[in-house]
């Protein structure tokens, strides 16, 4: 009898109790990177000075029981057992792609030594520290052997995964799985080609006034303007807020807790309120996943490159439009009536899209941001290939830049040293996904436009529903379950392309310019 | 040689190495605990309603994580090896106190089954959870099976513990370490002789007017004055801050990371500056226990009594002494102009010292105050003895509150139901802490007078410096080396001692009042 009453640890489970098994070990998982995600925001946020030492040591036990727990034996069994049981379920039903993303990621992560991530982890840490003291001192001699670690550390995380084709394809399928150097290469290289004639047509042209940006305005009724916004956009205030960091992020502690936080600047009109649109497309993205993906790896953005998408969406394809504007500028007009009196809409959406070859990548426009990162790409590419020494990293950065936009760096505090990326994070990931994201962006607007031509009347009288509608239901919802290619094409009818990107701007840029460019339309339709 | 390179894992380790080993241990239960603080506080401040689901989950998982390594098995043979060893070091050093409470500590919680933690910590949440309802409600029977409940699960913790010569002993020493209830009933039989009749002779004078308390009063003023005495106090701001919620707290997430909240009253000038000023005791205490014995079960108050005695000691013997608003009446006064241009400080002091019989214990004077407390004693421990019937409660509530307080709660809202203690953590701890705190507020103060006559004079100029460091030297620095007893011992000179409270209750109500009581002084010190 006592032996009856015994758990039967051994007995064959059935798949539907193994994957609740699943399911509660990857909400287990998903509360402690949630729990993780506070406490780095309280720190971003609130936390006063002293709080630091202790907090770093609390995000450090919490991440790691998080990251323990994801790469334990036992739930990588559980994912094996269960991987013939997913392949009889429909293929693209919530389990069968649960089951097979969770395989995935288990299998890379597991390829990956746990003394290299302690290693990678810490030495990560110490070189962005030393990055926060050498870039102000524009020292870029202080992080050449950090630099020189970064990219050892990138090589050596590429090699757990080969076979390869190229280096940068196991860094690059991190953050935009499936994509891989040559495909960003080739997404890369044919923007370039268009883009560098009509940056060159532009710049010919005089620059936009932006003195209407530039005076005193109250960081208060900044904040009030755009969470009036993004109120409007979509983003569900019961389930996100907006506070103050210094630099602005987008975090999520659950499905339902998704916040973001902003940067005011007391002196520019719209630094904050950009920051605010941007961020809150993030959170609009994370807030729109279907309940059922919760709580899961499924339950998140489709990769950098599509989250970044979002963003740039609400932040540039609505938020910097003349149809935007046309609705809010009489609101913010009357928000800072001293300031702006005497401006008009059309000064301000000028000064708004100015487009200028400068030297800072996080402060560039719409048409110049995509050459920065270009640059950045084929740089990383060749110190992860060997062919550029990192000593001579502060030399190609200028010669590119000359090259490339015409501007020469002064230092290296405004040249190779303006990004945290390589420092901190690593080598030869991070910065195409911002390209990836503002292509896609125009991309998802297109084929919204498509299905509701009227979004630019909606955007004119401040409605958002519609857009934000046709984006959770054909993007937002299906979060993470298909393979970013895929869910492009499901979500646009296509695969990635330049050419809505490409007929956007020239769209925009052809009409604020007038230059004479084919496909720029023969009336103004904001006239 | 590859067998030399394996670690030695059965070697006799050196008690240094296992002491090494146990902070270590103690550390990273600390850090989760912290982490753990963090998300109670968020919840508690910042997050969104939508939030509530999965911060509930991320809070249990964390506190679980902290919960298992304190009572692990591998603890406890770190601290029974380490015994021999702390008994060979000096009695009242760090190392031999830390493995003695530790081993204290373990000992207590390795007697309560895992089952009753979990199974007492569901039914208390799901009790609270009704009674946030039935309190409103004014429902008692909606309350009576989960209060049976809540007896049981008290009688039934005290039972790991037997034998025992009350059933109340467990339970008071969990938050008053070695308190019993015969050391508890005699103190508030004492206090119970002493304060009916000066509470009697008050209450037969005029009643103070509040008049001037009441009005509207910008939150942020209130607040910024708040935090500007919590400041001159001692207040470190550098390891704290200060936040809003709906119940005011005092919370540690590290030795430099101590906050404090409050809840504004716009319509009540002084109810948030009191709450202000009482959790920035609790903060000072926390923030001035010595570093050395920071991240251990040392580095914390050394019993819930002896932190009560903190808070009350800077609410109420200092921020509502006539030295005190002798100060800080005209900086209030010009913040508030308005509103108290023609009130005087002497009818200000009046007015925050009023005392009345009422109904909610909360909101009780310092008189009163021990009077609410030693009702809810005596009927818990009824409870607890099985004496007193849960169905026959309100009844019995009712009629001690006519006996000893003389007026009678229309309702159970504002009588047995008033308090969530006994609905949501438990019946037969809590209440008498705060007694015990009232009485040792007055004893640390007069020792720091003995030392420093001073510093009354001190506080009418606004300034704490010498208070605060007598306290910090005296009591802070020990934290919970010392049983609590002891601490009170070695900070006051003397065991705990009614005498010197109601001295200080007879002389500051005695003047207030103008009563002819043989212990209050001729003259009025503030003439």
């Amino acid at each position: 009898m006592a032996r009856a009453s015994l758990p039967v640890r051994n007995a064959k489970r059935s798949p539907e109790q193994m994957l609740k098994e699943l399911r509660q070990r990857l909400r287990e998982i998903r509360d402690l990177s949630g729990a993780a995600a506070v406490l780095n925001w309280d720190q971003s946020t609130y936390m006063p000075p002293g709080g630091a030492a202790a907090r770093a040591r609390q995000y450090a036990v919490v991440s790691k029981l998080a990251h323990e727990r994801m790469t334990s034996a036992a739930l990588g069994r559980l994912v094996d057992a269960l991987a013939p049981y997913g392949e009889t379920l429909p293929a693209d039903s919530d389990d069968a792609r649960l089951i097979a993303v969770v395989r995935r990621d288990f299998e890379k992560a597991a390829k990956v030594p746990a003394r290299y991530v302690a290693r990678a982890s810490a030495i990560g840490a110490a070189s962005y520290d030393a990055w926060t003291r050498a870039r102000p001192a524009n020292d870029f001699s202080a992080m050449q052997s950090w630099l020189q670690q970064m990219v050892d550390l990138s090589r050596e995380y590429a090699s757990y995964f080969a076979p390869y084709a190229h280096i940068s394809d196991p860094l690059i399928d991190d953050t935009d799985e499936g994509m891989t150097y040559a495909s960003v290469r080739a997404l890369l290289a044919a923007l370039r080609t268009e883009l560098v004639p009509l940056v060159r047509a532009v710049c010919e042209e005089p620059l936009a006034d932006t003195t209407c940006l530039h005076g005193d305005f109250a960081p208060d009724s900044q904040v009030a303007f755009g969470l009036s916004i993004t109120r409007a956009f979509g983003y569900d205030l019961n389930r996100g807020r907006l506070d103050r960091s210094p630099h602005p992020f987008c975090t999520k502690f659950s499905a339902d807790d998704v916040r973001i936080t902003t940067r005011i600047r007391p002196d520019e009109l719209t630094y904050s309120l950009f920051s605010i649109l941007h961020e809150a497309g993030h959170a609009m993205y994370e807030q729109g996943v279907a309940q059922e993906l919760a709580d899961t790896p499924l339950g998140q953005g489709a990769s950098i490159g599509v989250h970044e998408s979002q963003s740039r969406l609400w932040e540039n394809v609505v938020g910097r439009s003349f149809h935007f504007w046309d609705h809010y500028f009489p609101e913010l007009q009357s928000r800072f009536s001293r300031q702006l009196a005497s401006t008009s809409v059309e000064t301000f959406y000028r000064a708004i899209n100015k487009v200028e070859r400068t030297l800072i990548r996080t402060e560039a426009d719409e048409l110049t941001y995509n050459l920065h990162i270009i640059i950045r790409f084929e740089l990383e590419t060749e110190l992860l290939e060997g062919k550029l020494a990192v000593k001579d990293l502060p030399e190609a950065w200028r010669a590119r830049y000359e090259s490339d936009l015409g501007v020469v760096p002064p230092d290296d505090r405004d040249g190779c040293l303006q990004d945290v990326h390589w420092y901190g994070n690593g080598v030869g990931a991070a910065f195409p996904s911002y390209t990836i994201g503002n292509v896609l962006s125009a991309q998802f607007y297109a084929a919204a436009l498509r299905a509701h031509p009227d979004i630019p009347q909606q955007i004119r009288a401040g409605e958002f529903g519609v857009l934000h509608g046709w984006l959770r239901e054909n993007l937002y919802r299906s979060g993470r379950k298909f393979m970013p290619a895929k869910t492009v094409q499901r979500a646009s009818g296509e695969p990635i392309s330049i050419k809505p990107y490409m007929e956007y701007l020239r769209k925009k840029y052809g009409e604020l310019y007038r230059l004479p460019l084919s496909s720029a339309p023969a009336e103004r339709t904001r006239a």
